[in-house]
């Protein structure tokens, strides 16, 4: 073999990664954050601190709005919040809706001929509610969309409809495929009751075929009947489809004892760092604490919390002092209904304050690769691409109009400028409620890099501007 | 529960995620080639393609250099590109080095009073020496740097050097972090044998703190004596390097009987789709078929291999006729030497062939964020950055200067333009060199991401310019 110096070695191997060394020289305003944005970044990579706060959240399990899980994430995060120095650590109670799952959740398509019986993976879409106890059972149709059930008409009478459109796999971008695909979640049940169907089943929203159903919000219209409505599993749906082909009718029988509790009081949790010369100027950072009930809501949305709770643990561990006041809120039901969004946005609390920016993190712990600011005002969004330089080597390669989320859309209607760190989601759906979406499915630096550029961005937004 | 309308709660559900739409207009050359690159992500998503490629080379098992697999790997890819129905499918010879692990590695801590020995997780680093059939048994050294060795000097005489200087976390760039630290991989074995050391120990090149030992290329300095050279995982680096705090004089014994075998003949395998116009000019796609043998290569490079082979089949299931002839290249021994990129830059095939660009994918299958392009000659990243429109709904949020590669690093001496896809990193190193590169570990859509991205590149640089 041709001997090589290690040097050229190593620089041959190297010579791909340099790639964005060498870039654009900073902007005078960007060299005056430049050592307090490197020490984030230090400070925040160092460790997995944010990690840990991901694995704290975690812990107490499946934090579904109203339950007493959800109440001991509000305890945690007020106490997650007191260690880590926060001021003015509190919960303001929300109104919530409480839905339980129950024990019971089965499916199977009914033995015909010598064909046994197949059980199918199902799990009850969130809201639904409960079959008798005998369960239902009834043929299947197999429909692609709210159109094709609507064409069908009397044919549904009597029926378990079985909306199969798969999320677009062409699409590049996951999330427009999962908007594609929503409405028959959400909608599906009253549509089809509308018609005369007994129950539906839901193709789960995922790219993947496996045999994990993915819950969800559905929502009964009041002008139809309210029948059972069950995600099943991407695996189990192309099963039943294919048997459907096959054998023209197929029955299933349903058997699901989830159901409405009426209305509880919970709470969001809102902890900050008060502002030195503007204290009632907000930034806030927020996610959600509630969380779907198969998985822990690792990346849906603990990961969001967590990077909202390390980005205030950075600016206060290197003793930055904001003009402005940055602020975590935690919400409570964003899953469910989206009052802890309303309720803060009203809160007696707010008397005197003026938040500038919201910020939601409800797209997952994984890479960030952007962020996105603001509606119509463009303002917020000059101000922070003037520092983008600072931002690109945490992965932020684009700042474009965007941001926003349920939590924080009331306080968008009332002036606040929305923000979002835009995280890479080919894998998101794959987790995204079910019971995948546990502390494992979170990388920590990919996490942490998302608590960096938040710290970073509030920092910045506490300090400019009048 | 306030009752909204499906289309609200859809709306609000979905606003964060419409950041993208609406971007700015197409140029008319991106408006061009929008219907073609459409095609070609509808046909790299719609199915696991490329994905089922990396499986089809993945399933060979660990293809190192010289080794019986990788002879394996080269039939294979030969049928591979057969059966896309590429032209002029053939090899070219490259000599390369042959070295086994052999099937000891061993290493162990030795018991101490009534401590009890501690066994270690190693693995030979590729190229070393084994050790004497009884093994070596010495006092360790823990230092940090090649400098720090330097200035212990004799202190080293017949001991066994522990390398542990980590990674560094703080970087945001795992590259960066990488090269900072794979000096002591590289050569640190010649460097403590010139102060009269028996062996090394070197932390593995990764962030996680796990049991498994990354392997990699080290190289001996022909002025010292070859000792061995083993990794060690990180979970038991911190252990020998707690021990050796506590206990000042720790000892370690290594077996290892990993060892040279001379130079055999492999190959590279070349196929491509001749250019209608121009066929003597060459936009070439390459990933390493060679990988370390620990795990599988999936990410490091079977990945690489599965992107150009899909890029190439795009293009031709969507029935495009390339002006230029489009290229895919599976090069042999990047990992051990590079003689098969060196090998392909002077093979007689190449009289008469001009290389415009030399594309190398070797970042691993995870998502793409941006490309790079060109080193001194700005005029491709020109070309492409004309299009950028059409390569930023694909994840390619930036196109910069850069680009390059083991493999290709001969012909962009030659005047080919390098380019590659650059992808997230963050977990890269969690299983590179390892046994957990395996198949498992890459994301499909990720993966196929890459192709589409190669495709559409590869296509527009092959009509585009004189």
């Amino acid at each position: 073999m041709k001997k090589r110096s290690v040097r050229t070695l190593l620089a041959m191997a190297l010579a791909v990664f340099s790639l964005r060394a060498g870039a654009a020289g900073l902007r005078d305003g960007e060299r005056s954050y430049q050592g307090t944005v490197d020490r984030l970044r230090e400070a925040g990579l160092a460790g997995e601190r944010g990690f840990d706060l991901l694995r704290r959240i975690t812990s107490v399990g499946p934090r579904l709005t109203g339950s007493p899980q959800a109440a001991a994430a509000i305890e945690l995060a007020t106490s997650l919040m007191k260690e880590l120095g926060l001021s003015g650590v509190h919960t303001e109670p929300v109104e919530v809706g409480r839905w339980v799952r129950g024990d019971i959740a089965e499916a199977a398509i009914i033995a015909s001929g010598t064909r046994a019986a197949i059980p199918l993976s199902v799990c009850a879409l969130g809201g639904s509610t409960g079959t008798p106890e005998r369960g239902i059972t009834a043929p299947v149709v197999d429909v692609r969309s709210l159109d094709e059930l609507a064409s069908l008409g009397t044919v549904l009478k009597g029926k378990i409809v079985f909306f199969n459109r798969p999320m677009d796999r062409r699409l590049a971008d996951p999330f427009a495929a999962y908007g594609g695909a929503a409405d028959q979640r959400v909608g599906g049940a009253s549509a089809a009751a509308g018609h005369g169907a007994r129950a539906v089943l839901v193709r789960s929203l995922t790219f993947r075929e496996d045999r994990n159903p993915h819950t969800g919000l559905m929502q009964y219209d009041p002008r139809a009947p309210r029948i059972p409505a069950a995600a099943i599993s991407t695996a189990d749906a192309e099963v039943l489809s294919a048997l459907i082909k096959k054998e023209k009718s197929v029955s299933v029988s349903l058997r699901m004892n989830c159901r409405d509790m009426g209305r509880v009081i919970s709470a969001n949790v809102v902890g900050e760092i008060t502002g030195s010369e503007l204290p009632g100027e907000i930034i806030l950072l927020g996610g959600h604490l509630d969380s779907w009930d198969l998985g822990h809501g690792a990346h849906d949305d603990a990961a969001g919390c967590a990077a909202a709770l390390e980005a205030l643990r950075l600016i206060k561990d290197l003793g930055l002092r904001p003009r402005r006041t940055i602020r975590a809120v935690l919400f409570m039901d964003e899953e469910f209904g989206g009052t802890g969004g309303r309720a803060y946005a009203i809160a007696p609390q707010r008397k005197g304050e003026r938040h500038l920016v919201a910020a939601e993190s409800d797209r997952g712990g994984f890479v960030p690769v952007g962020l996105a600011i603001g509606g119509r005002d463009r303002r917020i969004l000059e101000r922070v691409s003037a520092y983008e330089n600072l931002f690109r080597p945490l992965g932020v390669s684009f700042i474009v109009p965007g941001g926003g989320g349920v939590d924080v859309a009331p306080l968008i209607k009332q002036g606040a400028v929305p923000a979002a760190v835009i995280t890479n989601s080919q894998a998101y759906f794959d987790v995204h409620h079910s019971a995948l979406d546990v502390l494992s499915s979170v990388h920590p630096r990919e996490l942490e890099l998302q608590a960096v550029i938040l710290a970073a961005l509030a920092y910045i937004l506490a300090q400019e501007g009048t």
